[in-house]
């Protein structure tokens, strides 16, 4: 018998230990992937990736103790050798071969060029080849940005005195109700994939104040657009005893906040890769909708075709507006119509043809919609049977409001649209690690 | 229009305020729901629960500017009062009321006694009124500390380089396999829920070498036992470059020793409050699959009724049998039996009747699985061809054994089965949150 006691250090290095002024001039051993191979002759620099970044090694004839040929793209290997400073190399340093060993081997050539900066690949081809074209550089570090956005969130909330919690995916009936809903067969029982946790976190808010959640959730929107996803990852919250939703969007600035810090401080390097410019979050416009519908009419010689509802334009419009006029990357847009509102929204008692709620636009893109709930047991009630919802599924989700909930609101936002956003891509598959669509089921 | 900033202070206070030596003597606000109230005539004790636990008010006929007959358990409030010490209360302070705001009414009594320090329930009941049985502190407490054993796998995690990735629910083929799993019609294609995101980190490996995921997994087995769930949440993880398979167990045994670290600093109200009594993680038993059913057979007199798989009651044994020879709380099993692991496994070069591969037992019970995977392409393919599989449906994964894959190995933690051995709890369901089983679908 054997006792595992923990991580043991090993005598392989990473890149930052290379950095390190200690390992210059001295042998290092390390290992990665062989990403390009660039011969020279009786030279040749070996590009290994690694999870960190890129290291170059020099292969040369009669030091290295190896056949040149062996080496792939692909090709996984340790490797020893001592350690130079070298300007030119990625991170200023290179390796100068010794020895190296072959763990692993590929069978065929890459098909896409993925050790090129920009790999310059259709985005059908980057959909086909994603397991592969994510080993580009610059495709990986969109989602080591994206990572750190999520990993933001989640130190925002403990330190706001949020719960993390994990609520069910598949449930008898879904929050949003409507058509877009994924329907399965549980057991010979009908049943839905949720479209949000919003019943559950509500739940939740009744158990812990302040909870949050960051998980899947699935929409059988049948569009096609450059900005739905059928599953997408959506970054929950809820919070209780609220003075308005006001203080729900406060909370999300200070996500925003802590978000650019984070990634200031621990995400600079993919960061400055892809060429990011965080945005601006120190004060975030708010405007009302009706009012956001005005200015953009005014402003741009646009006609007001529907007054209860944002056509994609017009929302575009709106963040252009106020990056114009107040060099604005976010804004929020608030009291939203009460028919484009699920039932639990809270009506604006001033007009009751709004709600009190809000969506934020990042660069002209809903990123996040929120707002105050309904936590008045009859007050749901009478809402519900104005709009002829039963209440049949929804018990145990009523059985928070008749055995007392604080007044709370919450919010939800796409974690692949506010990567979207923030890298300025043109299309959200782009910041989504594995896209579903309607014509995408795989990989 | 405005600006949100952020958020903002606010003059309502947290337990944890309430407790410093500024407040004991002055006049604080704070929010919270009526937990429960013991009347005594002139004076009444108000227990107000919070997030972090509860705080008793004093309210005083006379001193109190309010109603008593308006507070009902459930009901939502603001109060003022002055901030005294009072060894006899939740926390050594009370505060005597000033003046009462009622933010919001139940409207209808409790249906179980959620103020009682022990819910006396039975499993149904707790788990037909599961939004409001989790109001009980204790009951509650079980997610607080459920919270911070994902929470160590994640801090953990990115410690060791990790990178978290969120990868697809909806797939068009399970990662196991088999007839456990939920069928979807996706678009009119057949769709299934993923069972595991094996082939997804497995990819990612290839990606980012180290590699995490906290989320939902779903297996349709009809199992009804006080173990299983049909929807689980999985702490997988899938690292490269590893020696063997024993580079998992070790880095398993520094994420359970993160864990107890950090439910010792940061939850230990609540592991307190449930008694619990943190497992022993220093050195973790080691021992073959064989060797255990041996050790077990010859210690407790037991007949081996099939070498190639361990009955609950094997497993029960063996870590009885650690706990008594070693005073071990958990014990990782090794080299279970080919047929037993999926194909990916890596059959062990001394003997292709076994895998490099292990469980870890915790109090006798598999809590997670894992192991090293095949990463030669052709040795990939011939283990399928030799069990009959198809590749149809799976090409995407194997494009990443034909373009290079480094040894590597992963393994999947189930939280809610962690989390219900550490309370020691009898059923699974008590340490999840909404527990889907074969008749349960909601709440």
């Amino acid at each position: 018998m054997e006792f595992i006691s923990g991580i043991n250090k090993k005598d392989v290095m990473e890149i930052g230990e290379l950095l390190s002024e200690d390992a210059v001039g001295k042998t290092a051993t390390l290992n990665g992937a062989v990403h390009t191979i660039r011969n020279m002759g009786d030279v040749a620099f070996v590009i290994l990736r690694k999870r960190d970044g890129l290291v170059q090694t020099v292969f040369e004839e009669g030091v290295t103790d190896f056949d040149l040929k062996e080496l792939r793209e692909g090709t996984a290997v340790t490797v020893t050798g001592v350690v130079n400073r070298e300007e030119r190399a990625p991170n200023g340093i290179e390796v100068r071969l010794a020895t190296v060993k072959v763990l692993s081997q590929p069978v065929e050539p890459m098909p896409v060029p993925i050790g090129k900066w920009k790999l310059g690949a259709s985005l059908e081809t980057k959909m086909a080849l994603r397991p592969i074209v994510l080993r580009n550089v610059r495709e990986r570090a969109k989602f080591k940005i994206q990572e750190g956005m999520a990993r933001a969130f989640g130190e925002f909330m403990f330190a706001q005195g949020f719960t993390e919690v994990r609520t069910p995916k598949i449930t008898s009936k879904g929050a949003e109700g409507g058509a877009n809903i994924f329907k399965l067969d549980y057991f010979h029982k009908p049943a839905v994939l949720n479209q949000s946790p919003q019943f559950y976190k509500q739940m939740m808010v009744g158990v812990f104040d302040r909870v949050f959640e960051v998980a899947p959730v699935f929409r059988a929107e049948k569009h096609s657009t450059k900005r739905h996803l059928n599953e997408y990852v959506s970054m929950d919250m809820e919070m209780g005893y609220i003075d308005g939703f006001e203080d729900v969007m406060a909370m999300e600035a200070g996500y925003l906040q802590h978000m650019v810090e984070l990634l200031k401080d621990k995400y600079a390097k993919e960061c400055k890769m892809l060429g990011v410019t965080l945005p601006k979050v120190d004060k975030i416009p708010s405007v009302r909708f009706d009012e956001a519908k005005a200015l953009v009419a005014k402003k741009y010689n646009r006609e007001i075709r529907n007054p209860y509802d944002l056509e994609p334009e017009e929302e575009a419009l709106i963040g252009q507006y106020f990056q114009e006029e107040e060099g604005a990357d976010f804004v929020f847009v608030t009291h939203y119509p009460s028919k484009k509102r699920p039932f639990y929204a809270m009506d604006d008692p001033a007009d009751p043809t709004f709600t009190l709620s809000f969506d934020l636009l990042f660069r002209g893109m809903e990123v996040t919609t929120g707002g105050q709930r309904i936590h008045d047991y009859h007050a749901l009630l009478q809402k519900m049977e104005d709009r002829g919802i039963g209440r049949e599924g929804i018990e145990p989700y009523l059985m928070i409001f008749k055995h007392g909930m604080p007044p709370h609101g919450g919010l939800g936002i796409g974690l692949e649209r506010l990567t979207m956003r923030l890298l300025n891509e043109e299309n959200v598959r782009e910041t989504t690690l594995f896209p579903r669509d309607l014509s995408r089921l795989e990989p």
